[in-house]
């Protein structure tokens, strides 16, 4: 059998038919090193989020099989389209739908995760094609009924049907050229990443920088694919994605990140008492409302201080279940700060390079910025700061553990 | 096992909310008296042609297995809106693609026909749901890729799941009351039949009285299913398509058709031989013109006429392809008239009584219609007259035939 390269490309890959072309040169590079190709297609950009609303028109909460079932021909559209266009231009290829391979998924309507792929089927038709164009973001559960992966699923679609296939690398294609070290619209120094570990990418991503949708990268981690980057429309490579021993820029921190779609709430003076923060957060998950940053300071005189942030826009939300809490709680006053964000210090190096914390506190203080919460994790250190400073410690931040980098 | 109903409605019937809402109340009346109802229906109006349209800027001539993908979602939607708007309106029901029962075709893709429907998977299914909402036109072949029946396919979908489940009956729901004697456009006197016989529905379906897809009647007649054409928009009974036995009005004629989209051709002179039939009519089918009446006068002199009619819009290319062969047949001229139109007596009755063809003569010569040409059937009497009396045809052989029994 010949090598097998997985290739999906985005919504705006694909949003018509010049595009597309684009996307059939792409295609061509492995096809013309003499390899199998399989490409993942998302919906035309824009169509599934016209299929939402015409569901909301009909019904104000859809059923979720139904409206996967719905949903679910944006990427049926996108693939036969692309097939009929790749034939023309003489590729032997047909489209492959969730249910044709399939792709069995468990039931959760919506957000499905992939349960297993047939590839043997997949191995018998590529004997017969050199390209499958296989339809992303859908599966099938046991009962044959259409199921999505939920927002950037073309994505996780990919990276499976790699890992099923053993495939030498999963190609991801998106607008940009790969994974930088930080915005650059942010800070002009930011450069493309040659490689970066599956680690780092999943905080990254997390963070903001949304090339890879976060589940793609932990199956990608599970199963040991191989994922790469790249921009549909040039040549250049891109960003390799893979585990963190092939990662040969071994430098401290492999990128900033930051978020400023937070808000602080604090809960001052709660009882410090055993059931205190469940009687907190457990209301909060209910509204399936995000808490990011938890922040509890040591207790005075039996009452102690909860800090925590939320997406901004669930702040007012959050704000309302804890006035609710006041008599259950007895806390003392409840304040809140919409005008927050978040700035990360990422790297697999951390671990074993000491004092990037101390070294973060410097560069952040000699700007005068004010740290309002920290939060660790072995491979990322996060600041929250007002809102105003994000550009400014973005900045310095990558200044002081990645700039250095490019000269050396 | 309760009574199933099965119940088809086309694209004007589920054009938008409001209509599908309609459909809803035309659902309600057999689950009422305790029925299992199967919904099939059509894509939303204009939606087929908008993705034919969107292949054609694709794909000069597309691949015919991706196209048969792609406009297989306009069913899909329409199922998956109009469960989940039934949903919220307390109904238990779910929808269910051609690949879920499945409907296994062959794989002449864009015009498959049936082979078999999985009917104890309805059933099973029918046990969980009280409404089945299936996407009509749509089947999978034996590969697992989706085909779609054809034009108008929606009927024969929901005769074939009606003939799998042996239904108490298939209701087809069209934007009309039933079937009529003719035209009522045309003929103020026109009435709906309260029963008509399959091979009377199958002649008056193919002469332009569009309320049921041609092959859906034949798929009908093979297995003896009781088809019951109604309006969707009022609870009127409108017309049972049933064996000719059970067809009641045991009279001559069941209606009068007409077909205005007819040219005539002659090849005049040519050698009366054999071969030169197939001469004449192989490069016409090659060119898929169809050829609807012919007729060839006695020989004289060796020579004869061959005159035969064709869809007015092939009259250019069939004379071309006539030009062609005139070396070859060595026919003395070619003559056409685009201005000539058919109308028909349609009976089961005819079979019975004789002078139907004499009485339509004389009804035509005493308006001074002149008649071109004459086929007939056992149960069907063809005239090809100028086209401008064809109003006045209808109207005529109406009064002769059907108008009548009115008063009788």
């Amino acid at each position: 059998m010949k090598n097998i390269v997985v290739q999906k490309f985005g919504g705006t890959s694909v949003r018509n038919l010049e595009c597309m072309k684009q996307v059939l040169n792409n295609v061509r590079r492995p096809l013309a090193a003499g390899d199998k190709v399989i490409v993942v297609l998302s919906a035309m950009a824009g169509e599934t989020n016209r299929l939402l609303a015409l569901a909301k028109e009909w019904s104000p909460a859809p059923d979720l099989a139904e409206l996967d079932s719905l949903v679910s021909t944006g990427e049926q559209i996108s693939v036969a389209l692309f097939a009929m266009m790749a034939k023309d231009e003489g590729i032997n290829c047909r489209s492959v739908l969730g249910f044709q391979v399939p792709i069995i998924s468990n039931s959760a309507y919506g957000k499905a995760r992939i349960e297993s792929i047939d590839s043997e089927k997949l191995v018998a038709m590529l004997e017969d094609y050199d390209v499958l164009v296989v339809a992303g973001f859908q599966g099938v559960d046991a009962n044959d009924r259409i199921t999505t992966l939920g927002r950037g699923g073309s994505d996780t679609s990919a990276v499976a049907v790699a890992a099923a296939l053993q495939a030498e690398v999963c190609e991801i294609y998106t607008d940009v050229p790969g994974v930088f070290t930080t915005d650059p619209n942010m800070c002009a120094e930011a450069r493309k990443l040659d490689r970066i570990s599956y680690d780092e990418m999943l905080e990254m991503a997390s963070m903001g920088a949304k090339v890879l949708q976060i589940r793609s990268v932990e199956f990608a981690k599970k199963y040991n694919v191989t994922v790469h980057v790249r921009s549909t429309f040039s040549d250049e490579p891109g960003t390799i994605v893979t585990q963190e021993e092939a990662v040969m820029e071994s430098v401290k921190v492999a990128g900033v990140a930051y978020d400023k779609d937070q808000a602080q709430v604090t809960v001052v003076g709660v009882l410090d008492e055993p059931g205190v923060c469940a009687a907190i957060f457990t209301p909060i998950a209910e509204k399936r409302i995000l808490v990011d940053m938890i922040v509890q300071n040591p207790s005075r005189e039996g009452r102690t201080d909860i800090t925590f942030t939320v997406p901004r826009s669930d702040l007012p939300d959050t704000l309302k279940l804890m006035e609710g809490l006041k008599a259950e709680i007895g806390y003392l006053a409840l304040l809140s700060d919409r005008d927050v964000a978040k700035v990360s210090v990422i790297g697999v190096g951390m671990r074993n390079h000491s004092g990037v914390a101390a070294q973060a506190f410097r560069a952040l203080r000699d700007e005068n910025i004010n740290i309002l919460m920290i939060s660790t994790s072995e491979i990322k250190l996060t600041c929250l700061i007002e809102d105003k400073y994000t550009e400014l410690a973005v900045r310095t931040l990558h200044q002081t553990f990645v700039g250095q980098y490019q000269v050396g």
